[in-house]
């Protein structure tokens, strides 16, 4: 079983949006064990639209359009996959009752436009699943004999994630009979090269190239570190998962426990969060370059309240001296960090206190170069630590390159400290 | 001239990473006046990748293939490009060199597994730009007698990035010939239905249909509002930048003034600054369930330590007590965040102060359910002005929804008074 993905939309080619509904709906397709091989963006034009389609549906048993369904002009789909069916573009009475009947519902009167949605190409169905007021499409194609199908649905995401979850996968799943199933586990590492990880395991990747039952990648995910990707596939789920487990243990042991900091979707926030929960600790920030991303990427783990009390952007100087209580004179030392650090758990009252400071450009300050960042962890009753780096890259990268150093920082520090 | 781009990584298909390369190289083309009508993901397999890439080079002049370059068994490209030449893949000694020089001045010995990085196809040249350890490949090829090209560029942005800037946009401009230029000019929108902007544009989109001078259309960019995208294509910069000009002048006639809050790379955050530093004005902002988000952003934009002072996450209730001087009591209330917005301009010291509370999730608080979200503003001498909303979807989309909220009624104050 074999599905692509085409998705739709000047924009996506221009780069005005990044197109991450091909990568949800390919994530989903592998773990629905369904070969995803090929995904192509393509632009609002009608002939394209229809090549690129009518190429997608001669490789693939099934086909999945993403976007274009909206009610304006360059919304092209219907069309194309008429023209790819050979059949006329109809209006379906029923379907144009519900749509007027979402726009009831909401109290906001129809324009007109959106009867352009309640047309389908002869021959296909609308999914029952209609979370938006742009109905998907199922359409039936046969192709060189053999059955086929082409789903369209909307590119606003959940509306698309609704109709895949609910309709297209369970359909897909049917039709390819008894599929396999493909599982992945991602072991999150930080403080090594892609290279050197590599040549640890590329012994362990020429036995699984040979043996077949699963297969290591790795991902660089730039600022967060280094992903190992273990990808196994079997017959059912319990299977995969035991691969998967073998495999990690494996890997585990090459690598080093120490270099792993999480697994798939475990952040270095989500990690220190747990950390400090197991122990009963609570957490504040003090942020100066970082400027709440720290505090903002820790309020995004659900449940971060048990843990997480609060932070202090203290982006002006004055905020540092007169609200976290470091000393007056230079701020971008490790000294104004720990006293940043210190300062904000009185300030907010917490156990434990995490700071960054320095400078993210485009100026330098204090003489300083763009780049110098220096963080530090106060835990307890331990003296607080903390170190100075000099990073690469642009204002955003020393930023996020900052935070994650930070709380990297912390992780360790819960970790020493509560093995002594 | 075309140029397609073939994007490289299992891990793409698998949506483990989204492909922003692609979309980032779509933008340049378009800026340089190449058009790019088709972008491909294929996964790490040999012949998928021959057969991705083949295709590619029969419909297109150039091809940029980017991914796979690495120094891992899984980087295939080069043995690709290779097959897909007819060629040998040969080891360069110079380039061997260069990447060992690159290891020594970094004080980092070199894993033998980089020098398959030193690897080129014959007939091929290495691109001399190499920021990374990854060089980059300008391969020739002549197809059906036409003699075209494909470039090998590593995934890792800013390396890409850099060959792309430096040499192979140059290159791709050069082999097109006087090529005509594409531009685009965004109208960010906050407050309108995508049919509605739509019914209100359908005519003048008609009419550019016919006269064909330049293009519109829309794109949902989810919270953030609706885009109004111009597109002009000319013989040069001058005359595009005058056909943008004057279709922007009719556009905002139409949808009207008060729904365009920015142009291209304007965001909430950088409109609201810019307001305050007209005005003198210093910021300062109070977050609860935003937790640093909106702090976050508005510190992401450079220049904004003029304005930003800092602010105060209270995600506890007792910080809101304790430190912003709230009123004991419920805090998810339009009472509460009014005196948060009060409260941090006196405890950081700025002249405008914007708060944000609420229940992001996952559970209820004091009763309210997940999604009520209050924001307040605080002016100056006028009283401070707030709105309660109940906003649908998930804990991040509740979070990022509370903040464009809050930046929005921001602006909307600093306007209106500015006027009194």
């Amino acid at each position: 079983m074999r599905c692509e993905v085409v998705a739709i939309g000047t924009e996506l080619l221009l780069g005005q949006i990044v197109d991450t509904n091909s990568s949800w709906i390919g994530e989903q397709l592998a773990l629905s064990g369904i070969d995803s091989m090929l995904q192509t963006k393509v632009g609002d034009n009608i002939d394209r639209m229809v090549a690129a389609i009518s190429a997608a549906i001669s490789r693939a048993d099934a086909v999945i359009c993403c976007g274009g369904l909206g009610p304006t002009q360059d919304d092209m789909t219907r069309t194309a996959l008429a023209q790819v069916m050979g059949v006329e573009l109809l209006m379906d009475d029923d379907r144009a009752d519900i749509i007027r009947w979402m726009f009831r519902g909401r109290d906001r009167s129809m324009p007109d436009s959106n009867l352009l949605q309640a047309m389908a190409p002869q021959g296909a169905s609308f999914l029952d699943t209609q979370p938006g007021t742009a109905p998907g499409l199922r359409c039936p194609i046969t192709v060189d004999g053999v059955e086929k199908v082409i789903y369209a649905v909307p590119g606003v995401p959940w509306e698309m994630q609704e109709m895949m979850t609910a309709e297209i996968l369970p359909e897909l799943r049917e039709r390819g009979g008894k599929a396999s199933v493909i599982r992945s586990r991602t072991l999150r590492t930080w403080g090594e090269s892609e290279s050197r990880l590599g040549e640890m395991l590329a012994e362990r990747i020429v036995e699984l190239d040979e043996s077949g039952t699963s297969t290591l990648a790795f991902l660089a995910s730039g600022i967060e570190g280094l992903k190992v990707r273990i990808t196994a596939k079997a017959d059912s789920d319990v299977e995969a998962d035991q691969i998967l487990a073998q495999e990690e243990r494996l890997v585990r042991s090459i690598i080093g426990e120490h270099l792993i900091f999480g697994v798939d979707e475990d952040t270095m926030e989500s990690v220190v969060l747990d950390l400090c929960r197991r122990r009963g600790l609570t957490l504040a920030v003090a942020e100066s370059l970082t400027g709440g991303l720290m505090a903002s990427r820790l309020c995004d783990v659900p449940g971060a309240s048990s843990v997480f009390r609060g932070g202090v952007v203290s982006y002006a100087s004055s905020v540092k001296f007169d609200v976290l209580g470091v000393d007056e004179g230079p701020v971008v030392s490790e000294e104004a960090a720990r006293q940043m650090a210190v300062g904000v758990r009185a300030a907010i009252g917490a156990d434990v206190g995490v700071a960054t400071t320095g400078v993210a450009g485009p100026d330098e300050q204090e003489g300083r170069p763009v780049g110098t960042v220096c963080v530090a962890v106060s835990v307890g009753d331990a003296a607080p630590v903390s170190m100075e780096l000099r990073l690469p890259g642009r204002r955003r990268q020393v930023r996020e390159f900052a935070c994650i150093t930070a709380l990297s920082l912390l992780r360790q520090e819960l970790i020493s400290s509560a093995a002594e």
